[in-house]
């Protein structure tokens, strides 16, 4: 039903004339909507599963929205601010964001570009009035815009500006050309920027309240776990990796499932631009959970382009997975101990990194798989210097050494990525975790990675 | 005088107490001030000398914001619209972006959402002082702002709607809210929403104007520019990155200036969220120059994510440059001749596939070149399967093994990028090239690479 389109009209048994196409569109028309209907309450529905809290946000909104228009519906309110109470409305529209520390950015920035804008632009009008008299003050206002708006346009695009001020730039040049030009037809410029400022104020901390107040979404606490999942998805990877290169069975899951686990990563390798916003938008949060207000957001970039170096190389691991040359099995079963053990310790170095920074402890787990990995590269290393390589060509051998090489820089990435990681720790004092017991199937392992 | 701080105070030789440094701080503080103002003068001609179109938008915003400011001083005008001229000011300064296609998109978002949102906010006004009475109509008109802030809040998280219309829908629920709530104290409320609608019409269009009419900023020629530059980068790395890894003298440049254009394609790798955005913006563009109201953007975001897969290798490759144990000489040289023919012809056709999509034609020129690349790479498998390489250990070869493998997928990731240019160029019509001799010097490189 939804496929039905203008083609399948034309092209259809239409009888006759433009009149008979139109009626057949319009007949069609039912059924298109209806198809249409169906399609977007199913994207509605897969948001919503995604990420519930999308839809409580929308309720917040509504929230906020109505709370504010309380002020237009009580009279004494609506009596002290008049038809400025619609700044109110109009700053909680623009002001509610998702997140908490997006929804502060916006509000701080707003409150704090219209107190500035608003006290030059009265000086700007004194000064025109003083001035300019009755030919020259239009003049002199002009004047004054044009340069304000330049300057603070211009400003926009500073780099350091443009990450955390953007938004109170662009209020700063509305506010001072609002309040400025409004004084040429209204002598009460000081009463209304502080009627502006005043609202402006009551616009901005409500949806704030409501944000902080009601399920809040704190990006800081996505930012952290983004971070960690990426890891994880590295660890899975590469986990995965060693059982699909040398074709071991993995124990109850189908080929089709590894490979779909496999593809994980794919979306770490553009996940820069994401972070630094979030990180960006987390300075603003206050303290929440295990997160102070000045929390180390920087160290999160840090570990997020360690992990991305690291998804490159997996990018890479990965092609050899799917490429058409493929060494021989003889060739691969030469250097599978070695390379099987680096992907597993690696991966449960990674997934051993990730969990404890979701758990928000040090991560000294992660420090004997570290070591695993890194005696097995040695390994591997000493391997591919013994003469068992004299009866094979080279281009058979590509492929492997190629897998090889990779494993060896996945190795000392994932020991970057540790470093990192600590360092984060220390400098958030994340708490030490209490020393465990290695358990019964990693010690058994350790023993046969050893020999 | 720039670097002095709290610390240098606070550890310099001060005259003792709280008052003496308070005393100092305030000496120092011209002098802090104006280390301040000088780093901010620097910033900014970073910023115009990196892009002077960036000072030209400045004063492009500063105009349109003057222009429409003429509408409060010229008394026909303020008549007509009164207070409401203000949403003309407002809407300059929202709309006003850097390029043609944000502007456009912005303006026509801004003025369809509230033509559509104010229809609606009269239908709702309506409705509650019909059915509300004196008690119900606040509440009515407060259950009406809660259901449409919530449901079209939502409706901003469907990824479809957001690339597009964003800023659409934001505008939708302010419209909605601003008249129905003002409806409730204002009786006029047919009249509101169409003063609002004509003042914003204005505000959108000013800014539309001014964009296109001076100097215009089309995001999709900078798209277009952006794709092509980027494989320029990746050329310049592949054919440095044959010079520089068999440590082959370039003519006049010296090896830091050759290692800093070698890390170019750096910005490559996290390219992917602006050419989205880059892309939807180019979309709301009119035709100009040789690119057509619908010229297929969606084209570009092929080529760029082809180039990035590319990228991902040369990332890999640049590691290989890096890397602490590199091949012996011998070993490398033996993969030299063909190694350095991929590099250089490879290069040469990401750089011959930049030029014809940077003067939009159809890139014949380069498929020589891609040949080429093939039988190089041919040549390097024959080489690499020949028994040349019993005496050698396979640690030491594995670094060089891996350059190959790398180089061999680089020639596949470029003949997929000259397909998608290909399928770009004939899908957007660009004209085909004049047909060449080709030039001396690279008939005699082919005499060599042939033989």
């Amino acid at each position: 039903m939804a496929s039905a389109n203008f083609g399948d009209i034309e092209n259809g048994s239409s009888g006759g004339g433009p009149c008979g196409r139109v009626l057949q569109w319009l007949k069609a028309l039912p059924a298109k909507s209806w198809g249409k209907g169906l399609e977007a309450l199913r994207e509605a529905k897969k948001v919503g599963e995604d990420d519930p809290r999308k839809i409580v946000h929308s309720f917040k909104v509504g929230l906020a929205l109505t709370l504010v228009s309380l002020f237009y519906y009580y009279r004494p309110l609506y009596d002290g601010f008049g038809v400025n109470a619609m700044w109110a409305v109009l700053t909680v529209v623009v002001v509610s964001e998702f997140s908490v520390g997006a929804t502060l950015g916006k509000g701080i920035n707003r409150m704090l570009a219209t107190s500035l804008a608003g006290a030059l632009a009265v000086g700007a009008h004194h000064i025109s009035t003083l001035w300019g008299g009755e030919v020259g003050e239009p003049i002199l206002i002009a004047f004054f815009v044009f340069v304000v708006a330049a300057i603070v346009t211009f400003m926009r695009f500073f780099p350091a500006l443009k990450a955390r001020y953007d938004y109170g730039l662009l209020v700063f040049i509305l506010t001072f050309c609002l309040v400025s030009v409004s004084g040429y037809r209204d002598t009460q410029v000081l009463d209304m920027a502080h009627k502006r400022l005043s609202t402006i104020a009551i616009g901005s901390c409500t949806p704030i309240m409501v944000c902080i107040f009601i399920c809040p979404v704190w990006i800081g606490a996505d930012l952290h776990n983004l971070v960690a999942g990426n890891m994880e998805k590295l660890g899975d990877f590469i986990e995965g990796f060693g059982f699909e290169y040398f074709h071991i069975k993995e124990s109850e899951l189908s080929s089709s499932d590894t490979q779909s686990s496999l593809q994980g990563y794919k979306s770490v390798l553009s996940s820069k631009s994401l972070e630094e916003t979030m990180a960006n938008l987390a300075r603003w949060e206050p303290g929440h959970g295990g997160f102070k207000f000045c929390h180390p957001w920087e160290k999160y970039l840090n570990v997020g382009a360690l992990t991305r170096q690291c998804a490159y190389k997996i990018e890479a691991l990965n092609t050899c997975l799917n490429t058409e040359i493929q060494a021989p099995a003889e060739i691969r079963s030469k250097i599978q101990e070695p390379c099987t053990n680096i992907c597993s310790e690696s991966g449960k170095a990674l997934k051993e990194l990730a969990a404890a920074l979701k758990k928000m402890t040090r991560a000294s787990s992660a420090n004997p798989h570290i070591e695993y990995s890194k005696a097995a590269a040695e390994r591997l290393k000493l391997l591919l210097k013994r003469g068992i390589w004299d009866d094979v060509n080279l281009l058979e051998t590509i492929p492997s050494a190629a897998v090889a090489s990779l494993l060896l820089e996945v190795v000392a990435c994932v020991e970057k990525i540790a470093e990192a990681v600590h360092e984060l720790a220390s400098v958030a004092h994340f708490k030490t975790e209490q020393p465990q017991l290695l358990q019964e199937p990693i010690l058994s392992q350790v023993a046969i990675t050893c020999n």
